[in-house]
Parts: C-alpha cells; sequence; structure tokens
C-alpha cells in the first residue's frame, strides 16, 4: 500500500506550530470586552456566524478575524459599543499577529529526519501570505522546506495547482495535516495521499465527517513523529 | 542593449486593471464620513500616517486598508466616533472587494500579441492574496498568464526568489509596472529590466526619485500598447 512518495507537504498552523488556541484565547477576551450584552457562549456564537457570512470576502487570517470581531461588537451591541471597546479589538488583533511562534514538540527533529532520508519538504498553508510569512519566518523552520506555498483555499483543484506548479504527480505526494477537511479529503480525492494528525482544538469549520469511501483511506496518526516510522517501516 | 527577453512580468493593480483610483474615492468617502473633526486633507494625512504605521503588520491590501480606516477614525474623533460611522466604513471597505475590475486599455490586445510572439506572461503583484485572485478571476484575463504571483513585498530578494521559482535568470526577464519603486528598480538591480508605465494617480508610498545610475537604466513608456513596439521593433 505505500507509495514512493517524493513530496511531503505540511500544513503550518497546528502542524508545524500553534495557532488555534492563540485565536481560542482571542475570542475569549473579545467576550470578555462585550460581556454586559450576552453571555459569552453566545458572542462567540455570533462571531462565528459573521466569520463564515464574511468568509468569501475575507479570506483566512487575522485582519479578517479582527474586522468581523468588530463587525460583531456592534451588531450585538446594537450600535451602542464604545469607540474605545473598538479599539480594544483592534489591538486583540495586533497582539495575534505578534504572538510568539511556538513550535509542535519535536517537528525540528522530524523534518530534519525526513530532509535526511532525501525527501522533498514543502508547505502548503492557508491564511495571509504576510502573516505566515512572519510565521515561518519566526518559527526559523525556513530552511528545511524547498517551497512555501499559501493558498487562499485549499479545495482539490488548489492541491491540482500546487502539485503542478513544483513539478509533482499526485502518487509521489503526501500531505500532513490536522484538518480532514483541508489537509486530507482533497488530497486522498486528487490521487494523493493524505495524512491526518490532530490538535487538541480544531475551528468549527474546519470539523467534517468524511463519506465512507473516503474515510478508509485516510491514514490516521496520533503526533508528528509517527510520520517517520510510517514512512521508513 | 535590447536583450532577448523570455519571460514578461506584469504588474496587477494600476497595470492590468485599475485600482488606484478606487482606493482614493474610497479614502475621499471616508474624509466625508468624518468631516464634522478635521478638514478632508488633513483626515486622508491621519489616514495615510496610520496605514504607514501599520503597514510591517498588515502588509498591502484592503483589509489592512479598513482596520486602518477605523483605527484613524477612533484617533481622529478622540473617540467620540459613533459605532454607526464605524459600520459605515466597514461597509466602504467591503465595497472595495466587490469593485468591478476594469481592463487598462487595450492590455487584452498587448497580452494576446505577446502571448503570439512567444513570450511567457507572468503576473508579479503585491497586496492580499484572496483580493488578487477575486481580481484576476474578474478581469477574465487568467489564460493569458503562465504563472500568478502574489508576493508580500516587491524587493530584490522578491523578485529573486520569483524568478528562482519560475527557472528564468535575470538577463531573460522584463517587468512591466506603474510603480517605479516596485516594479522598475528592484528588478534593474537585480540585473533584469524594468519598464515604467505611469498611471494617473500613484500612492503616495510608491512615490520615489531613482538614483542617477539606475535611472538611466529606466525604460519608460507612456501606454501598455508601446510595449509590442518596443519588443518587436
Amino acid at each position: 500500500m505505500k507509495k514512493d512518495y517524493r513530496v511531503i507537504g505540511f500544513d503550518a498552523d497546528d502542524t508545524l506550530w500553534i495557532n488555534e488556541t492563540y485565536f481560542r484565547d482571542t475570542e475569549h477576551e473579545f467576550s470578555k470586552l462585550l460581556k454586559e450584552y450576552m453571555p459569552s457562549e453566545d458572542i462567540i456564537n455570533n462571531l462565528f456566524n459573521t466569520e463564515i457570512k464574511n468568509l468569501d470576502l475575507y479570506g483566512f487570517g487575522i485582519k479578517g478575524f479582527t474586522l468581523s470581531m468588530i463587525e460583531t461588537a456592534i451588531q450585538i451591541s446594537d450600535g451602542k459599543v464604545s469607540p474605545e471597546i473598538i479599539n480594544k479589538i483592534i489591538e486583540l488583533g495586533k497582539e495575534l499577529h505578534n504572538k510568539p511562534v511556538e513550535l509542535i514538540e519535536d517537528i525540528k527533529h522530524v523534518l530534519s529526519t525526513l530532509r535526511g532520508k532525501g525527501y522533498k519538504l514543502i508547505v502548503a498553508t492557508k491564511g495571509d501570505l504576510i502573516d505566515q510569512e512572519r510565521k515561518l519566518r519566526k518559527s526559523e523552520l525556513g530552511d528545511m522546506f524547498h517551497h512555501f506555498e499559501v493558498m487562499s483555499d485549499k479545495k482539490e483543484s488548489d492541491y491540482r495547482k500546487l502539485l503542478q506548479n513544483i513539478n509533482t504527480s499526485p502518487d509521489e505526494f503526501l500531505m500532513i495535516g490536522n484538518s480532514l477537511k483541508s489537509d486530507v479529503i482533497p488530497v486522498i480525492n486528487i490521487g494523493a495521499q493524505g495524512v491526518h494528525i490532530p490538535f487538541h482544538t480544531t475551528w468549527q469549520h474546519e470539523m467534517i465527517t468524511p463519506d465512507n469511501n473516503v474515510k478508509d483511506k485516510v491514514i490516521k496518526l496520533n503526533k508528528i513523529t509517527e510520520v517517520i516510522d510510517f514512512l521508513t517501516n
């Protein structure tokens, strides 16, 4: 069953470094700013709905998230929220940009082991171009990768274009990530292989139950170090 | 002097399609919303200062521009601006995302002529990934291009990386754009050729006076159709 993979793709957020935790913390801070208007859970649900409504327009990333927080604050306060609180929301967004990059445990070891075995490593991530480039720089993992691709989405057609760009055929490509929806299923659907390594927190929007015919093809590992065994044993 | 160019790069905003005009119109609308606090010109200057201050964090694009408008509104109103006006600013940003794409005159003819002559055409643009992909889709120019690259910045190192990605040496590369600072000077500095075609409006941040040794190497044309003559005569 195991093929001769030549190129290994890594998702970035919550696969190379921690990300979702920071967004959840910020949501919590946001709900505290507006606690006079609604219970925390309702505020976070309203924010999620605004984010989804704006997703086509804003895409993924901190700036769109910040704009959706501001829009939600005005909406749930019925236009009563103070400019002071809106300023604090802008600051929450800026703090998110400035968070340190905390690597997933053992990721450096895994990357250098795979490189040592001759695999070509790439990053394939959604999100904001400038945010992801900043995180890659802070991570100091840049030298490990042959290619760094920020994609506006991770649908099948996006992966096809990516593989074309890097002259790789689907059967040579293994993609590793924490999102079944974005990192695994579309990759399997184009004839490549996806490996699912769940992170403890997943954004609601990324949750999905795969069809049975795809489900059987998903390789699920518990942590990134298991990739080495999977590829070499 | 003329070399055997093989790959021609086009800037997108104000080279393929109109862009800056929309931002200037939005700034004008923004200043009208805040006219009780300051004269229009001062408001626009304040906005520019906020944008430059936030540039490292937000990069180029509509979402960062919208966040800077909100921050400026709160600042120049001394925290007195109403949430209703902030909502209108968010709407101004959304309208910018939804503007139609108006092509620069004759661009289609120029692109298909150059393709017909065997040149490989690419787009190299700054800005927000999702915005630029949306504009390319709306422009219906996608089929003309071999490669579409959204860059977080257009410095010499960014162009070097781009040329490496597309396996092109500097002396095979000609870049066409409306910004001396972003499309022409860095390209000349890495040994490729830059062609400057000014647009009637240029964002303050893109204005620059080149050094004399670079100035002599800049090719300046008045409109995009002149590129055909330049390359074929």
